[in-house]
């Protein structure tokens, strides 16, 4: 089918994408406004024009009622609703779940769909409620599944949207969205969620979310059904959720209650609206409630929407930033429910550090203790731990907190200390980093936390330094001046094992090392015997490869760096072509999405390197896209 | 002067005030936006159309332009900038801190200020910056507190503003404050700060502010001097900041910056606008850019006021409905020096506790571990322990923390428990609660909080006990269901030694007691022998006196709940007429706002009961307004 999602960019499991059908491209994370064939509270082509590209409707609803059905079949659903771009539909689960029982099958709702043109239609899922128990719930995956696999001969153009149920047994989830990884389903939503929502059980909510990703092919978008409140985008954002659908902000409207990004407020609860959208700008509660109803709900709507998609807007700007955690730890504590949940998320720190990119420059603010549970704090803690641990050290003295940035206050300490087999360390958050470390990300965004963590990470500093067998030790008074020699070259050596792993280092700098500075004193360029094997970026204070060192880095042992491309691709990859998803036979597991990768092929010759935007599952997983971005082939070179 | 500051509702320090001059009225917390003489970002009557009521120019800069200084002496300030509502000035203070010099003296610009008609007019004080010594902060307080002395016969009709001074010593902010308590200031600025504010150091900015607080009257307006970034508004507000005022809104519109409640951004940055206010709503970074420069900039002039107002609705909701604490929290989440400063902010729990209203319906939601340090947990933690911890009890039985609310659950159980000497009690973040008062706010609410807090609070609730000399054991299996008899009783007890002591109890139950209860089982009057002494509020569990329970009360020893009146207020009190500032002699310093109180003469005898609104402290240091509003006189009744 003619629709297509690619991504854009990335934040953990977050990503920009763009949505294509043959009725245009929406950019996701994005709010899927619900229409209501019957009650419109805002006409769609307002929806439109507010920026809303993609609405849903209910196809059910609209076979319901013969003279809609009637309308769809003939003008179809697009100028029905006058709506000119995608138009997603339901397909009466939500209403089998309401009422009980539905009058229609799965066969006939999906042709329905089909016939009435709608871009992006469902299959009559069976919702599976959270209080299912697990063999009740299993049979909903079961014939859900089964309804899926019905569907798809009869889907036409349309692209189908295969839900995935489970109720709240993440191995159910998990194994709904594991069944529909050879189906064509070009949207899954996670359905049956509406109850943990109205119930703000967001931690069950974000343990499903989860599990259903776990099992779903990376790369095809992921709806949240019925998910309205703005409250809880950045959460399902942060989870990989790219879509959301609702028609909370035309209910709400109807009771009078305001969604806010913080929460929900009552109309009669106040005296004045603390809030500067379009709508609510130079409006009193009074005049609201002064006016008819219907113009009031209208209003409230209104606000409902603007307030969903500022923030959408700022899920999107945070998502480019790579900022998106710390907006969902703001967010948090809007809401124990919320913090609940971001919690549990945290739990599952393991298995998301796989999806967080390697750096995202100045993007590690700590914001409470919940920071220190994020998975990009974790990979860091570990590669300190396991990389760089002061190899020819038994004592190591903490640097005071003060007097940042570290270096260039201690930097002429460093050669003495080494001399007499002292490490100078800055504390952190992470443990006890290497001065020489300390330009690398995120340690250099560490040293620039408050004061009072300093109580939080004393304890990990002196627990880090006893699992190293290292005494920690006060600066020494009598540290001469010595100057800096060797500190360069060991701020390399660190920034390569950190990057790269310790074994890299011996390959990459086998020989007589020379260094280009920018003026301010910081490394540029690293040459070895004459070759330029890598630049030092300054906004992260990590590696840019060069040829010369990817062909020295291909010493390690395989798999490590490496994407295994197919012969075919060969020549591409050797002229400096980027690596298309199906070129990719296998990766490294241990490359993190843009990490410096090695492109290889099957016989581990070096074709080229580059940028991996995928870690290796995703890889793996994609359909289509870009896997890695050369920088250079060997041929080109 | 006729200029006044009214105080409607109160959260801690900080209030919904009504800020009137001959020109208008504005409630606060506000902005007063800076109107520069001679450049007009937005012009000052649409200021005011966007609900600004109030505004803030500089009176050297207008008196250093011959053209302008002859207009404003001929018209008028208000008619110059053509603004309608209140006008303040300052002197030129700032100006000599960026230029080193102004060539003005202080009675000039007095002079100057008064003669052009403003509504309120500073003096011109000496900026102590953050970097000056001890004694240069000293010099420049009593320097400026000389100046003050001398503005005062030279203001005529105008009000006078006089600024704290003091530098980073909080001995200073107190002392210069004191100075000021009995010169006729009608706002206090806190000055000096915007080094503090432009480096971000909140925490030192939020201990200069306490140090003023500490030292000014209760009652009179703080001005926040160049506090214009929304980001600091909630914490300022919490700490007792009533009015800011800032250029920043055009000038960060001059650099392409959007301000917004959690920091700032960058146009250059963005790739659409996070925002849903009126003037960013529909369009692009792409058409800003695409502006003339000058329109650009109004634009995001008027998104920076925008931002700002909503962001001053939202935090005076927060103070009518007891939450702005919890809009810290969220807040403080935005920056690491905005938690820094709230965790200075916790430091001071103890003093800020006495300001903190008895009871706010619902306004204790755990947001992280900050929230155990608000003043509100200190002083339910405190009086869980000295009043509440179950006398006769050798063993208390954590009750699960399932199954809320835990009296409807284990209500059955509490007359059996009791009759082995067994306690029931209901695990919590300030220890453990007895069962018999868990519907005390703020107990009734901190059942509700996420599961996962109770890792954080089982060292807690061990601690409390053994320091109680108390077994913590498990709920015993066999505890027989025995009927609830006694436990009415011990949920009138438990609420009046939270509320009123354990030395009330005695005099107010000393007879037979009778309960009228409402439809759903919960107590609504306390009679006692035929009189009905007390009912119990449904949203906080707390207790509303009635007179024969007020006259049982009065048998407590002096000076317990105790507001103590002047003579001549005897026959208004007696009548049932509120007590006004003038007329309070002393009150117990235990006494908390909205604290049910007697009222009494000089000789203890008992005049009526009330409601206070102000402690100890505030009553004495008030100079207009209400301090006890009073239920019932006893000639009324």
């Amino acid at each position: 089918v003619g629709i297509t999602f690619e991504t854009r960019d990335r934040d953990g499991l977050a990503r920009i994408g763009r949505l294509s059908t043959a009725h245009g491209t929406v950019t996701t994370p994005t709010l899927l406004p619900v229409v209501n064939p019957n009650l419109r509270t805002i006409e769609p082509a307002e929806l439109h024009r507010m920026g809303f590209g993609m609405v849903i409707t209910n196809a059910y609803v609209i076979r319901s009622k013969p003279e809609l059905a009637l309308r769809a079949r003939q003008e179809g659903v697009h100028k029905l609703l006058g709506f000119p771009g995608p138009v997603m539909t339901d397909s009466g689960t939500f209403q089998m779940y309401v009422y009980g029982d539905v009058e229609v099958t799965n066969r006939e709702i999906v042709e329905f769909q089909r016939d009435i043109g709608v871009d992006v239609g469902t299959i009559l899922d069976l919702f599976s409620t959270p209080d299912r128990t697990h063999a009740q719930a299993r049979a909903d995956v079961d014939g859900t599944v089964e309804r899926a696999r019905e569907a798809v001969p009869l889907a036409g153009g349309m692209g189908l949207s295969m839900p995935v149920q489970g109720s709240v047994h993440p191995d159910l989830r998990e194994a709904c969205a594991r069944a529909y990884r050879d189906l064509p389903a070009v949207v899954h939503p996670i359905g049956g969620v509406v109850p943990l929502m109205e119930q703000q059980r967001y931690a069950e909510l974000a343990e499903a979310i989860l599990a259903a990703k776990r099992g779903l092919r990376h790369g095809r978008p992921v709806h949240l059904f019925g998910a309205g409140h703005p409250m809880m985008f950045p959460l399902a954002a942060l989870l990989g959720c790219d879509l959301f659908d609702s028609a909370g902000y035309g209910k709400f409207a109807r009771d009078g209650r305001l969604m806010m990004s913080w929460g929900t407020v009552h109309l009669a609860d106040l005296e004045e609206l603390p809030c500067a959208c379009a709508a609510c700008a130079g409006t009193t509660p009074a005049e609201l409630w002064a006016m008819p109803a219907a113009q009031r709900e209208a209003r409230i709507a209104r606000h409902n929407l603007l307030t969903a998609a500022a923030e959408l807007a700022r899920i999107r700007e945070a998502i480019r930033r790579g900022r998106l955690w710390e907006l969902v730890e703001e967010r948090s504590r809007a809401h124990p429910s919320l913090l609940s949940a971001l919690r549990a998320v945290a739990g599952h720190a393991e298995w998301l550090e796989r999806f967080e990119p390697l750096s995202r420059p100045s993007a590690l603010l700590y914001t409470g203790r919940e920071t220190l549970r994020r998975p990009s704090v974790l990979r860091a803690r570990r590669r300190l731990s396991e990389r760089l641990t002061f190899p020819g050290a038994k004592e190591v003295a903490l640097l005071p907190a003060r007097g940042k940035p570290f270096s260039s206050h201690w930097g002429m300490h460093w050669a003495p200390a080494r001399s007499r087999g002292l490490a100078l360390a800055c504390p952190s958050i992470f443990g006890p980093v290497p001065l020489e470390a300390d330009e690398i990300w995120p340690f250099s965004q560490s040293v620039e936390l408050p004061e009072d963590v300093g109580e939080e990470s004393a304890p990990w500093n002196h627990a880090f330094a006893s699992s190293h067998d290292l005494a920690l030790v006060p600066v020494p008074p009598e540290l001469a001046q010595g100057g800096t020699e060797g500190f360069d070259a060991a701020r390399v050596r660190a920034t390569i094992e950190y990057q790269f792993g310790r074994e890299a280092a011996g390959p990459l700098l086998a020989g007589k090392m020379d260094l280009v500075k920018a003026r301010n004193g910081r490394i540029r360029n690293v040459l070895v015997d004459g070759e330029h094997i890598l630049s030092i970026r300054a906004e992260d204070g990590l590696a840019t490869l060069r040829l010369p060192g990817a062909r020295r880095l291909h010493a390690v042992a395989p798999p490590a760096l490496r994407v295994t491309v197919t012969d075919d691709a060969i020549p591409f990859v050797r002229d400096g072509k980027s690596v298309f998803a199906r070129f990719v036979q296998d990766a490294d597991p241990e490359l993190r999405p843009f990490d410096e990768c090695l492109i290889v092929d099957a016989r581990d010759r070096l074709l080229g390197h580059g940028v991996c935007l995928l870690n290796r599952e995703e890889m793996l997983d994609a359909e289509r896209g870009m896997c890695v971005k050369v920088r250079e082939g060997v041929g080109s070179a």
